[in-house]
This record gives structure tokens, sequence and C-alpha cells, in this order.
């Protein structure tokens, strides 16, 4: 295991207490190498540098997830965003905000894609 | 409510007898000052103008959301572009002319997502 | 020359008067079959067919490609928009509304890569 | 049936053994034209050209819809690409390859959707 | 002037100190009523919302733009963005973050588009 | 020097002769530990794996770079499919497949964003 590697599970454990998402699960299966790449680069490399923090990245993950239409992985970085101290209210006003950048099906397609973590009470997650 | 929403509202009526999406509907659990915006700024502030009809804005809205794949709004566009006056095989012909301009899998996977409202008879949707 | 090159070509000359695009000139001189094909497929499959009229293809034709951003073939379809009966504030409204389904940026870089096309009177072309 | 439709046919029974993928058949139901225009243009008219090898073509089609999100293509030209000669790790590599170009997200999540397709042992398909 | 975009001018001067953009100066004179909504919409209702800051609505927009690759908004949100308090190192983080959600030609187009605004020294812009 | 930054330079070598593009030089001047990683990851830890050869890998460059638009980066990976390789031919024919599967205009765009790298007698280049 690199020292990326590690750097980059250390970051994710900060983040989530748990360090992959279902969709890399899967891939780990098939693409065990990718699995890593998956915690090494992004992570690893990138997370860990000083320049901005944990909060910071969280949030131009988040616009940057919703806009492009990532819903698994939006909603694990929704998840590491409230992690890094970003408000339920903050969270739901960076995906209106998206509207304006990617149109109002990408900010509301996200939205419901996040309503059950979004959500001020538990319930059954939203038919999409 | 602002005139905007009232302006909005009316439109989404005469399009579809009823105002609200599913998608809106759960998005306006968690974010209702966004539904409340979705119908202010698209309908109220844009539709409401007089510069293009109805039935130009629903070719114009369905186009639009069928190459950039947003498969939940083109299904409540092709409900009010039939209200708007469009025939079934103009929508049918629409979305394939989106293969020129978005690719094949954009045309085939909108046509699939909206089989069920675009099949002369009704039956059970089409498993995508 | 097929059939279908044929009958492109005539719908094309109803549009503008002049068969090809600047693109599709440079393209012609190193893929010389794939300037046909993009006569043959879209003009001479799809806009010969009568499911649509060449008014509702071209309203289709300029929302989908100023909503991925296809400005060189925008700026056809707008010339094309206009010859099948499209007025100048029709076509401004469309993209407009282009805003809503895939943000305003996308809506603004379509009017800024039209403007001369738009404008009411001639003048230099809007630097972007 | 034209010259083109017979050539596309040939060239997917050599890749597939069957013509026609799950939701070209929903949308031959409600638009059959286009469903046979989806053999026309792509596989008789450009499949069948000798400038590149069915192996070539089928490597840049997994590339280009992993890149693009257009999963259930993906997963019918996953299975051509084998047909083709390509092997399994030689797939799953191109789908790595493709986090390079559109990112992780677009990487994890065309390697989650054709899990089924590239594991060692069939099993039930993973959950997205 | 409705208050709307009053209260959108008032953030634009205060992330600017001038309240239009190159691009959408060229739009105002075919849209004007365009313009206008430019600013109400994005920063009279969502920008002027107390629910999130300005500097973390920039970081939202910087990533966001630079991950669909709008790069005549990216450049205005990178000064609106050290306005709001980010600083240069932060933003160049951030784009490079970007690499991960939309992929490397992403992040170095949109670093290339905005090296002048980047760089410590003024300088010519770089030619991309 | 990282090894994996090195395994990358080597490769980049076989391909170009030289390592850097045009749009990296002008990112490495803001951010040289990003065009260092622009190197490490891409080259050092995906093209240095035996699972795919440098062919393979190209192709699949071109057809995701092609389908997504980003045209200086591939301008640089038709340079180095032709080290790998590929024949001006092939190229030119990957480029047309992708109206396939992203639409005629990122095709003809691709085509003319590389039309003097694809003739077969040097000239100015092609204005887009």
């Amino acid at each position: 295991m690199s020292d990326r590697y590690l750097r980059g599970v250390e970051i994710l454990q900060r983040l989530h207490g748990h360090p992959l998402e279902k969709v890399t699960n899967a891939v780990a299966e098939i693409a065990p190498d990718f699995a890593r790449m998956t915690i090494e680069f992004p992570f690893g490399d990138l997370y860990s540098r000083d320049a901005a923090c944990l909060r910071t990245r969280e949030i131009a993950a988040v616009s940057a997830l919703a806009a492009i239409g990532a819903h698994p992985q939006l909603r694990v970085h929704i998840e590491a965003a409230r992690s890094a101290g970003c408000t339920r209210e903050e969270l739901i006003e960076i995906l209106m905000q998206v509207s304006i950048y990617a149109g109002f099906p990408a900010a509301l397609n996200a939205l419901a894609a996040c309503h059950d973590l979004l959500a001020t009470q538990p319930r059954a997650q939203a038919a999409e």
C-alpha cells in the first residue's frame, strides 16, 4: 500500500468513518487497481494538500457533481460535506445555485437524488 | 405569492391541468423556495412572454431536454407539448432528430424514457 | 450521388440557398465521405420526412444546439430557421429559454455567438 | 429493405448473433423508422467501411459511450467488443482510462453499469 | 427596475465593482430583457439569500463552471471569488480538483482559460 | 521526481518526442504541481500498464476526447495516435464514427479542429 493510498484512506475516514462508496465496492470486484487509484489520486494526491480545506473541497465537489449529474458520487460527497462542516441548509442552497450554471433539471434532479440525505426527518427515499 | 408565481401557475395549468411534476414535489419537501422559483422563473418570467407561443416553446423544451438527457423533465414536457398542440408523430420525429445533434444514444434513450407517453395504445412502461 | 444525397441538397438549398457550411467545407477536404453523410442522414433521411415541418425542425435544432454548445452549427441553423419562417424575436426567445434547461452560460454564450445574426442592424460580430 | 440496412444487419449479427438491443426494441414499437435508421447509418454506412476494423471501432465506441454516460448502449458495445476480439482485461482498462478524459465518476459509473458483463464469474448484477 | 434587479446589482457591485461582464454586454444589445433576468434570478433571487455566504457561492460557481467548460463565465467568477475572499492558491486548487469529477481536460482548459487571472505577475494571456 | 513521473515522461517521449503540450505549458506556470500530476496519473499510472497497448489507448483517447469536445487535448492525442501506429485514414474514420455516439456537430467540429493534422498535404489550419 502506497503512502498516497494511506493518506487517501485517512482523509476518507475523517469524512465518512468508512472508506468506500457502494459504486466503488462494485468496481473493486472487477477493477481492484482502479478502486485503489480512486483513493490515491483524488484523496491521496489532491485532498491531502493544504491549499484548500476539506470544507472548501466538499463545496466544490458537490457543485461540480450536481452540475454534471453524477448522482452516486454526489450522494457520497453530500455526506462528506456534512462531515466537513457544511449544514443541510447550505448544501440545499448550493444545489439550488447549480440551476444557474447547469439548468433547472440538473438542480431538481440533484435535489431529488439526495432527498433522503437532506430531509430533516428520516423517511423513505423519494421516488425519482 | 408573487405575480410571477401566479403567472407561472396559470401557464402550468393550461399545459398540464396540474401544477407540479413528481420530481418537483419531492424537491418541494426539502427546498420549498426552489419549487417556487422553478415556477416563477421558467414559467412566470419566460413562458408568459408573447415573443414565442407555447407550441414553439414546448418544441424547444423537448429538443433541449432530450439532447441533455434530462428524462424526468422531458416526460413532463412531452405531456405539455401535447397540450400545446404537438401531435404524437411530431414529438417522435423531434426525438429522432435529436440523434443528429446529440447522437443516437440520446435519441434512443429519450424515446425509450417516453415510450408509454408516445405509444398509441396505453400499456405498461417499457423497461429501460 | 444517392437519392438521399439529392433530397438533402434540395432541402439545404431551400433553407440556405447554399449547400454547405464553413465547418463542413473544411471537413470535406479531409473526409469527403463524411461531408456527404452529413447531408444524406440529417437532411436526406430525417428533414425530408413529412412528420414535422421545417419550421418545427429548425426550432428543435436551434434549441438542442444551444443546449449542447455547438456554436458553429447553431449559427447555420439560426440562418436556416429564418428561412423556415422563424422571426428574429422568436429565435432570441428560444435561446433565452435554453437557460432553463442548460443554464445561463449556455444561453448567454449562444446569444453572444449569434450576436451578428440576431442584431437588427448589421455590425461587426461581438467579441466573445 | 435497403442495401444499407442489410449491410448493417450483417455486421450486427457478426458482433452479437442478434440484431437489436433492448432499448432499440422498445423504440421500434413507437418509432420503427428510427430503429431501421439506427442500423442503416451507424452499421450500414459507417461500420461497413474498411478504413477501420471492427476491433478498432468497438474500442472507440466503448470509450466514447463511457465518456458521455450512455450506459444502455455501452453495455451493448461491451458485448460487441468481446466479439470483435477485445479481452475482458482490455475493456476494464479502457473504462479505467476514461477517468482521465471524463472524470472518475464517468469511469466508476461505467464500470458499475457493466459489472456483470466484465466479471470473471457470472453473478447477479451489482446494485448501482 | 424590480427589487430583484436592484438586489442583484448591489451584489454584483460588491463582487466586481462593475455590474456586467463582456458576454452579457453583447447579449444586452440583442436581448436586453435577458441581460436583466441574468441579474434578477441568479443574483437577485439566489445570491441574496442568507443560507450560503458569497465565499461559499463563489467556490460552488467556479467548480461548476469549470466542470461544464463555461469559460467566459468562469473568468467572471474567478474575479468574484477573489472579491469574496478566496485566495489565488485556493482557486487554482479548486480548478485542479475539477480533474477528479470532470476529467483532466476540463481542469487543464479551465486553468489555461484563467491563466492571466491566476498568475502572480500580470502578463499577456496564455494562448490556448 | 517520483517513479510515476519518470514512467509517464518515458511514455510521452515515445509518443511525442516531446513531453508537454501547449496547454500544459501554460498550466505549468500557475499550477506546476498539476502539470506534474497530469503526467503522473494518466501516463505514469494508467498508460504504463500492460493491460492495453498504446495503440488501443490512443484509439480510446481520440474517441472520448472528440465525444466530449476537448479539442486541445484531442490534437495532442491525434499526434500520439499516429506515433502509436494509427493511420491518418483510421483516425478520420474514428472521428466520423463519433457522430453516432455524440452527434454530427461533435464529429464535424473535431475533424475541423484537427484539419491540419489529418490533411495529406501541410497547409494553413482551417478556420473554425
